[in-house]
């Protein structure tokens, strides 16, 4: 990233120079042509909305992310997005109510009251692609492969990606019957890994089910894990199961598709538990705490807006991918220099020459000849402007 | 404009759905390729800022229309940006530190507490260039030049230019040692062409200062008015001529460039008084009672920032550009509907389609062809696959 002014601004809020802004603006133009090329179609949301529309579904975490502020015209009370995806599910089920499967991508900036993790930023650039519409694993994979080819594109190098299910914690809590202060307690000390703890919580409950619970703890590596899964889990509820099998339908597709990509299972934890409701997958690279992309399923969050729609997706920070991207996304040319001069000839052959994509810097009254920025410049030979190097 | 949900968003901030983004995206591609090929480089300023950096120089109207939250990392008040501009001077002023000129442009969203008009937007997606580090006349022509040129390229009709200039008031009410509180009504009288109220104003001045600002009033219309001007306020102070000479110049390369652009003259109207401190311009359309891009000399804005410097430069409203516009910006092409299939073959065939610059939509399990979205379909043909038609 460019410099950051620490001095005039905010804490984790950055502004981008040249020519660093040059590069992000490439890489958004590659990745929603990707999208595109994919079939998804861009919506524009807006940066404020009223605080309940914001709100819908996301839980706890993004309310307390979120800045409020107070509509004048209306005098309710509105919220600056701190998140996209809210947004595009409320124009999926409210706004464009269409049949069948719909997919929308969108990029923006975003703004956090409270940064992800110490030294984060709290402005990223969310970009992300969302699938409505159709339950099926087939949609899971689709979103997945398309996070993964964007990373390609990218040229993010030692990507890993850390797949889960919260079906699996969610149809065994439910079968134990747990609820409430209890079922939050067992799932921080899954998160935590706190194989005590576990143990402690499940101390009363039927054994086989104490069992399965106790195992998610240490149900995490590779593919083999699924494996040990089916056999652990064998007497867990239909619905466990059939999480159990997404996963594995989801492994083998993307074994297939990018057999190099390292994939790590794990059970116990649990990334936006009480958002998603299948699938939940984040991809990381070596050195980096946080993941640089991630998403999963939550159906039915359009509820709230007045249809109940099944829906994946992902997102990611435009400048993260940037950042961590080997793509070359090219420096911005080096212009042709043109002399001030009022004769319309001249102003003419700059505007052709614009008008086939050369870069003209135009010489301001007085102004000697702006070296740093230009290889070439346009001379006048006998009536004739002509383009010829500059002398170095 | 897509649709506007009136129900679920605030008054005057709107969403924007397919296919009308895409075509936003398209404008804004198009114009910043404009912007770069006259030099022009990209910087990405945060939608949040301390207050007094936001606000720097910008006056009352602006911090009217700011939002403004409490950053809860600082305890210090924050401003959700208006306006655009005063962060590109800070950033040309304070963080860059360029010598000599710089040309700088920008395209994001601003958020206006108040709308500008009854109906207008709260949330347009700002667009601008900017033209630092001289203070010469061509430098004024050339951001008009481009604001044209931009206008151009959407395909805006029937444009039709304003001009004037703050410093011929500015001269005069310093020669006549108006201040405060009479300035700002005669200001006022002038804005509304109040010819009494002028008269009563300026009863007590010198006569030829009398007579000069009581002109301002009336001296408006075609390149003539200048003409006009010159003789009326030949006894005016130099600055006032100067200001005039300058706005003979625009006109006349305006004219040598654009010979088909209407050019309208108003010297006592003065929109941005307070703001800018030359050349004042906008760009009008028929049946469009705001100004469609607009922009003016603000030279010392940077001052705040540790660094005085000239600047002029314009701004626009993206989505008020494609909605005028009448620029052919593409549909979103028709898709190559791909069926369900977990051949690797295909995945290949898909992923080679989509690298070509194809738009390829796969079949999700068990889902229908969506012939809606596609005019194409890959089919598999002795264990090879190929593109065909759609059969209607």
């Amino acid at each position: 990233m460019a410099t950051i002014d620490r001095w005039l601004l905010p804490d984790g809020i950055e502004e981008v120079l040249p020519p660093e802004a040059a590069r992000i603006e490439t890489a958004r133009r590659r990745v929603l042509d990707l999208f595109h090329g994919w079939g998804y179609e861009l919506v524009i949301t807006p940066h404020v909305e009223f605080l309940e529309s914001l709100l819908t579904g996301a839980g706890q975490d993004l309310d307390l992310k979120t800045f409020k502020i107070t509509d004048p015209l209306s005098g309710r009370q509105m919220g600056f997005r701190a998140d996209i995806t809210p947004q595009v599910a409320r124009v999926d089920s409210h706004t464009l109510r269409r049949e069948g499967p719909s997919r929308l991508c969108y990029v923006g900036s975003v703004l956090h009251a409270r940064p992800r993790a110490l030294s984060t930023s709290r402005s990223p650039i969310q970009l992300g692609a969302e699938l409505y519409g159709d339950g099926g694993v087939s949609a899971d994979i689709e979103v997945i492969s398309l996070l993964l080819e964007m990373l390609e594109l990218a040229e993010v190098a030692n990507v890993h990606m850390d797949l889960g299910h919260v079906g699996v914690y969610r149809g065994l809590a439910r079968a134990a019957g747990l609820s409430g202060d209890v079922e939050q307690r067992l799932f921080d000390a899954l998160q935590r890994k706190a194989v005590d703890e576990v143990h402690e919580l499940t101390a009363g409950l039927p054994e086989s089910l104490a069992k399965m619970l106790q195992a998610l703890a240490s149900l995490c590596g590779g593919r083999e894990v699924l494996q040990a899964a089916r056999e652990v889990l064998a007497q867990a509820p239909d619905d466990v199961r059939m999480a159990l099998e997404s996963l594995e339908r989801i492994a083998a597709a993307l074994a297939q598709r990018f057999p190099r990509l390292p994939l790590y299972f794990d059970l116990g934890e649990l990334r936006g538990y009480h958002y998603h409701t299948g699938v939940v997958f984040a991809a990381f690279v070596p050195g980096v705490g946080q993941s640089i992309a991630q998403g999963g399923r939550y159906d039915d969050i359009g509820a709230d807006f007045g249809r109940a729609r099944p829906a994946t997706g992902f997102s990611t920070d435009l400048k993260t991918l940037v950042t961590l991207g080997q793509a070359e996304l090219g420096e911005p040319s080096l212009a042709i220099w043109a002399p001030f001069d009022a004769d319309p000839s001249l102003w003419n052959e700059v505007r052709r020459l614009r008008g086939e994509g050369r870069r003209v810097l135009q010489a301001l009254e007085g102004q000697a000849l702006d070296g740093v920025a230009c290889d070439r410049q346009l001379i006048n030979e006998g009536g004739a402007w002509r383009v010829v190097p500059l002398a170095p």
